[in-house]
């Protein structure tokens, strides 16, 4: 038995899956249909959605540009966390899901409608993502996801289903990809295909937001990148939105061929699954941003950050980014943000992002300390022996019982 | 007023400044002088030191083979861990700190010497690693750290005393290094000189070990890695010690410009320093490792590594090897590892270290569940809807709480 | 539609819901039931539930004494890391779940049965407790939870059903109790009625293994209470098994008032419920064992306890006892309790459960160091100003940039 | 070799130990002296103090009362943490210092002083804890810890220099205690005496804010505390400041025999020291704060903020509390506790404290669903089967390979 639903908010993107969903929705649920669709850099076209929503019956469509509100309000705090999920991950569908969420919510809300709907399957993480992020901002909402729902489980029933409603699916001859791919600003993935075996290495044609290091160019390029609180704000003296700089980093590294990941990471509803990633920026903001805390944050802050991170990390993968947890974690983060500002320069080359310098007016590099020189008594090397004794003194308290 | 101490076991490498301190021992204490000169990678011979040694009358000489010991019992258990340290630093020379500290004091006891002595300034980490750990096992042995009492404290003082005292200054003209370096057959660092200006980038000239990626071959260099119990015990099929593994990984990835690190990083003492490093097998080490558990490691024990590991590196960086906090968090990794066997496949190139398979026959990775084909009924995605709407239950609650 | 079941092992009380249960698995699934009670310290016979499993025609049945398995092989380890949830709970009813599940486990490959099944409701922790520990034991088996299957949701439809199906109501005039109560060795717990405002005082009617501190003894007693590697081993000078020892603090402690807990706590599941609690040998053996910790155990290893505890707590309360997450961090606590060797005194008044003395033939307390007198130089009160100098270094590297 | 101090401010008790400390810093620094006194709750006459300066030739007096400060500033927002340092000690006067500390360095700007000095010994954690602070509010403060300086080292030599001096000796005949002691408005502490071996229980005479629960009236009393946003400000339905809370539940806990522990501890310096301490507000508040965030805080913070805490406690217990980490954890503690407003009622006897109701218009306790009577469709039983499978999809993988 369904719940009756009147309205449905649908996370529409013009593809074929999720204009199926769109026309199963009207007959299963016999309600009508809102479509969202957004760039959030995904890099392909949104426009061209509003007319295949109309020519199935669509009145109330939305289409918007969320490029700057993801960069700015969801990949940048998390970048200040420096998260990587389990050694490798840079996050970068997680840090997605809940953006549309919020805005399936809000027009859920804006147009009356009861329920919201998404195209993810109920073995993969984004449902769970859609949902605990949609129900954390309305809990009285109502959530269809088809794909645990119906029975058109196979690619043929799918087609077959298509074909019955007229909805048109389009003859890229030769182009289709065997891959299931997603891609925002952060980065393009890659699942199934000959990846579902964790010893076959990815074909070259997979990927397609960079070159591989063997065909990047033979020249490195430098690049100065700005920082203030933490937030990356310009490139080569350029000022730019968060937005252009992902948009900037994510060419010139994919040229470079920077930001491929192959791995085999742990899903919240308990599998383990292989991915391929490209996140060019990411990967090039994860290092910078380390480096310009490196000489403006102090030591235990930076390490405190570094135990909380994992944690961090987990719960935007497991989709808890609107959850308190989250958020005090994040007001512990943001709060030591304050003076990491400065200039980081990196060198970009096949496959490589080296660091060779940081700078900032807020450094704690203190070089008159730091110095193998003559320090003309910054530091009295004699500390350092009362310093060794009492951390000494619990372990040759230890030594003693031991005898 | 100094200690009265009879007779010292030094950590001699057989180079002028150990010299002078072997000399400045006899004089200042009045004591007998043992020397302990050690393999552990470095990379240079050690037998020289014996004839040095001689020639300042010292009568007890160690020299010692322990590289097999060093990366059996030190290093790869770190690498259980996946240690890195400020989420870059492979915690080379502070790994090799504890097995230098425990023969000093076992040495100590087999001689009857009361003392230990070690070349590390007072500024710097390995001081407190040499003393920490040396306490830990002998309570008693009293240590000497003459950079923190005498007054040598330019390189001109030191250069007379040498002179004055008839130790001979090698001229190893035009090749004198302007930086502080430390190696073994985990690492070789970097500090003094240009790096003291983390803005500086390392001048090509510099590094030892590596090329750099630009100079490596233009052909990639495929490697098996086979792992049992979490540790690397062969390479393209052929059965290894743990020093022939890193002596094998150091070699190749050397060659491909693989391992270079260019960090600042915070000292236990309390002030920023840029180190540069090349750690060409730890850099290959720590990607395969955390390949192979991806297969074979249950989600939670990873999570739980990767939330504890910042401390436990943390703890070797500061010199806590043999103390008990150290050894509660090696129980825990080391239980997680009975299954982390099987193989794992790199591909090297110009600096960049790419898995691309991994195998094993403890593999969790279950493609007939991970698949996005029809998977037969392993896993029902209606359990999905429960699974999230429970995780959502606290969530809705505060929401209503809000509204 | 039902899964085809043959054999199932029901975890059996004797009570009146597990035996509407035993009928309605026969029934609804058409299968044989086999019954399994366990004596856990719960305080009633377990012998009864055999005629009354005879009676509804039950030919295999498992009725067996666990106590001592209970308190050595799940209390024990649990107590070694001081475990508390929330800081308040102390985990009764969690720790009890994977033991039952083991039996029933084992049972079910004993007996070719197919299937468990529990009486644990939809809405609690103990569904989870069961049925996690079940399946990570045995991949396989199948698990019927009667309370999420049937219609049987109010008392009058279970009384109409255990009626028509000829179960005996026990006619316990006027002794009904108005809460769900569930014990063993460790505590017994309330919930419901007029738990369930948790603005309400507990009736004093309700606790029934403590009387109240009001009603306590005028008088304290002192214990002495032996412990080796962490355990309590014996009680005022005699050896005792762990049964033993539970069972004599929890009359001692139950004559003086101790233990009793009022909490509202976090499930799993996601909602807030409010429990009580008697517990008063746990009590009493949390208090002791920091104390006898608390002078054979180093610092570090007792803070890296303390701060790995509320996630071990956690895991236990949220059923991942055979979980790798849980015997990695046993692994870490074990390792600490070689020298938590000594005796405790405690003094128990009227509620409160007082330390009054710790002794230890390892004990760490080094009077020579600690003493206000004159130490003799066991300890270099000039050592202090290089440790706090050092320690001092990066907060006065921040306090100058803030200038 | 002395530093040349022109003029010292000192943290002034009045009695004859920082009296001697104001005469020796005159004479073997010769410079000037500021005293400063502070009431922080304390319980004794500050005033008497400055005519006992006056008498030494101190020209800058401050006599000040912080007890507002003190509570609000610092032991509030320890108390939002619910910190417990070792499982036991709350903190009393780890947490004092640092506001001594915070007034000794302003006094010093004001008055143009160069130094401070206090009369904690070189054994304990007070002098890292004054240090630490005043070091991370002015990097150029000197410090002057003249217990680890003089050579005064015997209760013998103290009067002796007294008597030379001119310092009265107060005349309390058969009222010196034994102890060493240290109170303000969260605590009073002993140390020393027949404490120093841990197997002595402490003499009933010792105890001076509490009556023993054996001494407590025969008659409970109930309390009503009222919380805003994690603090209590009110009780009984009378709003109070945080000084008048703390002083009321100190009085009537006392009177109630609340709040007496005693433990062995570990010293930041790295010895075991045994302390007992009378803390009654401060037990009553602890324990409140956890059941009003029982009702009020999301599961997950509180299991973030119960897994950050010991590190939080050992942060203020070492001296950390003006240090960037401490901050960032106050800052994530500090965003959880906006909904942490309403009552809880208390029950206080003979040494118990028992929490007998809470409500709160923001509670997340909701009685719909947590009823063990029908919950007409709140909560859908049916959803924990999901939630259970796929929560053990993991473990049922590990069940399978280890077969």
């Amino acid at each position: 038995m369904k719940d009756k639903i009147n309205k449905v908010v649908l996370a529409y993107s013009g593809g074929l899956d999720t204009s199926i969903i769109a026309k199963w929705l009207q007959e299963a649920y016999d309600c009508e249909v809102v479509t969202f669709t957004a760039d959030i850099g995904q890099g392909e076209e949104v426009e061209p959605a509003r007319e295949k929503a109309q020519a199935m019956g669509i009145r109330e469509i939305y289409i918007e540009d969320l490029r700057e509100e993801f960069a700015r309000d969801y990949v940048y705090p998390m970048f200040r966390a420096n998260a990587i999920y389990e050694g490798e991950y840079l996050l970068g569908t997680s840090i997605a899901r809940p953006l549309i969420a919020k805005r399936l919510v809000e027009i859920a809300e804006e147009t009356g409608a009861d329920a919201i709907a998404h195209g993810a399957t109920g073995k993969g993480n984004d449902q769970v993502r859609f949902e605990l992020n949609a129900y954390a901002l309305n809990p009285d909402i109502k959530v269809i996801a088809p794909w645990r729902e119906w029975d058109l489980n196979s690619r043929e029933k799918l087609m077959a289903y298509a074909e019955t409603h007229g909805i048109p699916i389009e003859n890229k001859k030769g182009k289709k990809s065997p891959y299931s791919m997603d891609a925002n600003l952060l980065h393009i993935s890659y699942e199934g295909g000959l990846l579902e075996d964790p010893w076959n290495e990815p074909e070259e044609s997979m990927w397609r937001w960079t070159v591989s290091p063997e065909k990047a160019p033979n020249e490195p390029v430098y690049l100065e990148l700005a920082y203030e609180k933490g937030d990356l704000v310009g490139i080569n003296g350029e000022r730019m939105t968060p937005a252009q700089v992902m948009e900037t980093l994510n060419r010139i590294g994919g040229e470079h061929g920077i930001g491929r990941t192959d791995i085999v990471e742990n899903r919240f509803v308990g599998m383990k699954s292989r991915g391929c990633y490209e996140t060019p920026a990411g990967t090039i903001m994860l290092k910078a941003h380390r480096a310009i805390e490196s000489i403006t944050l102090d030591r235990e802050a930076a390490h405190t950050k570094d135990e909380l991170m994992p944690r961090y990390a987990t719960l935007i993968y497991n989709g808890f980014w609107f959850a308190p947890e989250r958020e005090m974690l994040q007001a512990a983060i943001d709060q030591t943000q304050q003076y990491v500002t400065g200039t980081v320069r990196v060198k970009l080359y096949k496959g490589n992002v080296i660091v060779v310098g940081r700078k900032s007016p807020y450094s704690l590099f203190d070089e008159k300390i730091a110095t193998f020189e003559d320090d003309e008594g910054a530091y009295d090397q004699k500390d350092a022996e009362g310093f060794i004794k009492l951390n000494a003194l619990r372990l040759k308290n230890l030594a003693k019982r031991q005898r």
